[in-house]
């Protein structure tokens, strides 16, 4: 098996050369995180990565978590590596200092989650949830519920999840029916059942801590009637004694990929003994949850990105070593075979794979970066890096998921044959990959939150100010001889992107929200590409700088890599934009229009 | 699991309406084969299909072939299907009456082909595979060849391969080193190893039979000096008896889908008493063998939209089912869900798939048509039905390949999470489907078909036919008021294509040809996407002429389906045409100049 699945020379490209990073120790929260502090959290990621997570890729798959009486039984290092993430600060890194918390940069934190995810996706997944479950019991629980659950899910020994679906209730959470009866000081009886619970059970945790939606008894129908509890699956009393919580797991899912982790199907209530702690304010907890599905937003998009990452070091490894035909001008059999990344159509491929992995990465680092400043900054400047991340998640959800997929399978094609066996790790990446499109939302909802109500949000004040960070990037490349055709391309596809938007605005006007709605992932997928172009330019326009200085020949590959890989991205890639606004801008209502009995036969 | 794998109603309206495959009985060769004769032929394959492959779909993924002392063992019902794929002339449809086959025009045979592998694509290709090898024994072989091996092929007792590939020689098949010592009279020692040969064996056939590429001694360097062999597993002598050939299976691969049917490696001569049989003349394997591979370049294409077609029909009527949210203007959380067919998303992405695989189906039908006409023809009409058969090849292998993983992937996705687990067979197709772009000549390969070959061969003469074909339809279709935009956007689509044709003879004789082809693979897209968009104009029209008439409501909501699907693809499929082009014209040679260490790091 290969051994590299990241580039730690890119991270710090992006982390020191593009984002400047280090920059946010200036900041009184982030003070500890200079430079050489960074340096030190990626080398221990990189670490842990590659003694923990990357041994046990192929086993955890192989052997996937399994229901044996009532308890989920998963790979014998999960306990392992839920307590580095805890002692290692892993799960912790953004938390305050109070709540014995790193105060990390999350740009920091979403590069260390990266190499995780990169070396193990479904082994990485048990830290993050348990994370994202205790912010959101941070944000919004009472003293007595942060105290009791926080410090134990952030040494990795208690699981959190977050449990959201139900039966009828996917994408269509307002639908959800899991009741909680007051009992009084916040104390509920929970009775339901909940479908797709990642980690929602396992023996390598001594607890397990939903954070759970739920409907109170006599709530409003509705998104407006839903609240969010902790639902522990025991429950410890005052001793510190664990309790039976009458959580029981009815199935683990038998999946195509992600098999390292166990996603669970639950029942609250059977014995009528199952307790939930209110989380704040009644009805209030869908709006609480859009805090951890926005950070479980992010995550997906960084484990897709992950996945994509580890499946281009193989390809190209493979590639480089893999010998097999001459070059197409060549005609005499008996001279030796070369490798095949000598081949046009191989280094196509390799290109694709890197232009979405650094691209996507990229990205999501720029989405930490505004999450770091919102965090710090006040004012208009919060409000500023709040839009710009609320338009941005549904952006940096999607386009590592959708392209990840395409691009592990453009990894796998490099392989020929062997790519489809499993004596290389693509077929698994293969597989796992196609988990992304759908959980934390789906590519449709995604869409639907884009066009719907981020671009459309404060009169179109996010997109107002993306556009203003593209432009900014266009008009410092422009001046370069290089990068100005580039940045003129770059122009052209926001007019375009522009005029869509509008295009579409006079429809919802017009023609209603189902015909504006209707291609909305069309949209998404239009926007993703300019926003990964200009992520691109912003690269290529650091490595012009780089190289205009003196540098390595290995750093010039490097830098020449980065301009080869931009010019890959505006020349193949921007160029679909093309194809999306003409129809995002054709007359028709196609798919509202067509009656469902035109399908059939 | 659904019950429903394919559309009957669908391969009659593409046989009988859009293409008269009935015409053919017409000809002498075919005259068996009038309407009648190929509804029951139609009849007999779904019946074969639902009562024999369908079943074991699941079993067959969940047990796959495993290697036990030194035998492969395969599904028990493995040997039921080949004896059925004999008994009912299946396997010899296509053979001439002289040889006990049954003259059945390949379009019909296509339809049969399509069915079973809708069913089972694991299940349907042991008896492919014994066509396309005794067809190659029948073209090139001796007498005795014939009677040896045909009448065993054809009955289903004895298994045929095509066995090329080589550790050292995949894509690059002229480098094969397996070699052949004569030993007179036509009969040769073979000594070498062969990979990734499908059904290379298995105990539900008494023998297999190996159509083997190999060098004897002293052969020309490369292509030129390969030669085509029947290697059997054991040789049978005058009395019948059958000997060990000393053929050893070394491996059966683990694959991520297609696991039904076992793909091996195989050692030849361990022993020294391997024996070949040269078919036809020495050094002349390649172009025999290209009947066989272009045969199963169709016959891959065609798996490939079965695949799509069950996951389409699996998806669509999930999506009929399966209740979640409201329409989208819809506010009242009190009103019921409805269906999620109802959603416009989800109608475009059941529209994608059936435009993918109505349009593939199409192409293939199409292809096999001008097959059967270049049968039964002469002189230019032969050679025009060739030219474009030649010429669509490529195509007609890559688009649905290709195509088919991301509709099979669209149905994945309307199942949302379960689409991601084995409780629907989503996730199966979704592994099984992704074979096809690599196997029978990866995409690249065909690219370079289509560009370096097809396209350029006697003067261009192969194109210009192709585009008198379409030019056809679109005249036709042009006085249609409905049609008319259609049409038109059809003629600008072929004038892009003829633009990037002639820039890319341009680049061919000032830049060489490693440029020209560089992007051969997008050229194959765009090449692609004109292609089904003629096809979908064609069964438009004709679902037109039909609308014409009285017609019941079934058959009125089929056809203007029909109507619905076409406009699709050219709503959305035909303007990646852009994108594309303008790729494909662009100045830069940036996967031919970027110099291998720009990758690293």
């Amino acid at each position: 098996m290969a051994g590299k699945f990241f580039s730690m020379r890119n991270l710090k490209f992006l982390l020191y050369e593009v984002f400047d990073c280090p920059a946010l120790a200036g900041y009184d929260y982030y003070s500890q995180h200079n430079r050489k502090a960074v340096d030190m959290v990626l080398a221990a990621a990189a670490k842990m990565a590659g003694d923990l997570l990357w041994p046990i890729l192929k086993e955890m798959d192989e052997h996937p978590p399994r229901l044996e009486n009532g308890r989920v039984k998963v790979h014998a290092d999960v306990k392992k590596i839920l307590k580095e993430a805890g002692a290692g600060g892993w799960i912790g890194a953004h938390f305050p200092a109070e709540l014995d918390g790193e105060q990390m940069p999350l740009m920091v934190g979403s590069a260390a989650r990266f190499i995780f995810a990169a070396a193990n996706y479904s082994g990485a997944v048990y830290a993050d949830l348990c994370a994202g479950a205790a912010h959101l019991i941070a944000a919004f629980g009472s003293p007595r519920l942060i105290a009791t659950y926080v410090p134990r899910m952030l040494s990795g020994s208690w699981q959190g999840t977050m449990a959201l679906t139900e039966p009828q209730a996917g994408s269509s959470l307002s639908d959800i029916v899991t009741s909680a009866a007051p009992m009084g000081e916040g104390v509920y009886r929970i009775k339901g059942q909940k479908i797709f619970i990642s980690a929602g059970d396992h023996d390598g945790a001594e607890n397990v801590v939903h954070l759970m939606l739920a409907k109170i008894e006599g709530a409003p129908p509705g998104a407006r009637g839903i609240s969010l509890f902790v639902v522990p699956k025991k429950r410890p009393d005052a001793s510190g004694y664990l309790a039976d919580n009458d959580v029981t797991v009815t199935a683990v899912y038998h999946k195509l990929g992600y098999r390292g982790a166990p996603i669970t199907e639950l029942s609250m209530g059977e014995k009528n003994d199952c307790i939930g702690y209110l989380v704040g304010e009644p009805h209030q907890g869908l709006k609480y949850m859009f805090q951890m599905m926005n950070e479980a937003r992010l995550g997906v998009g960084l484990g897709a990105t992950a996945i994509a990452s580890a499946a281009y070091y193989a390809a190209l490894e493979y590639a480089k070593a893999r010998t097999q035909g001459r070059k197409i001008h060549e005609k005499d059999p008996n001279l030796p075979q070369i490798p095949i990344i000598e081949h046009a159509d191989v280094k196509r491929m390799l290109l694709f794979q890197r232009a979405v992995v650094e691209g996507s990465l990229a990205l999501l680092l720029q989405c930490s970066l505004y999450a770091d400043l919102e965090k710090i900054t006040q004012g208009e400047e919060k409000e500023r890096n709040h839009l710009l991340l609320e338009l941005l998640t549904p952006v940096a959800k999607t386009y590592p998921s959708e392209m990840g997929i395409l691009s592990v399978s453009a990894g796998l094609q490099c392989f020929g044959g062997y790519g489809y066996c499993d004596d290389f790790p693509l077929e698994q990446y293969y597989r796992d990959a196609r988990i992304h499109p759908i959980h934390e939302g789906t590519t449709a909802i995604q869409g639907m939150d884009l066009l719907g109500r981020k671009v459309v949000m404060k009169d179109g004040q996010a997109f107002l100010l993306f556009a203003g960070e593209v432009d900014r990037v266009i008009q410092a490349a422009q001046d370069e001889p290089m990068l100005a055709p580039l940045s003129e391309k770059l122009r052209e596809a926001m007019t375009r992107l522009q005029n869509v938007t509008l295009h579409l605005g006079r429809k919802a006007r017009t023609e209603g929200v189902e015909p504006f709605l209707a291609d909305a992932v069309l949209y998404l997928e239009l926007f993703g590409i300019i926003v990964i172009a200009w992520q691109w330019l912003l690269q290529a326009q650091t490595a012009r700088l780089a190289l205009a200085k003196n540098c390595s020949q290995g750093e010039m590959n490097f830098y020449q890599g980065k301009l080869f890989a931009c010019r890959y991205f505006f020349g193949y890639e921007l160029p679909k934009t093309l194809g999306l606004a003409e129809r995002l801008t054709a007359a028709d209502n196609l798919t509202v229009e067509m009656p469902v009995n035109c399908f059939g036969d």
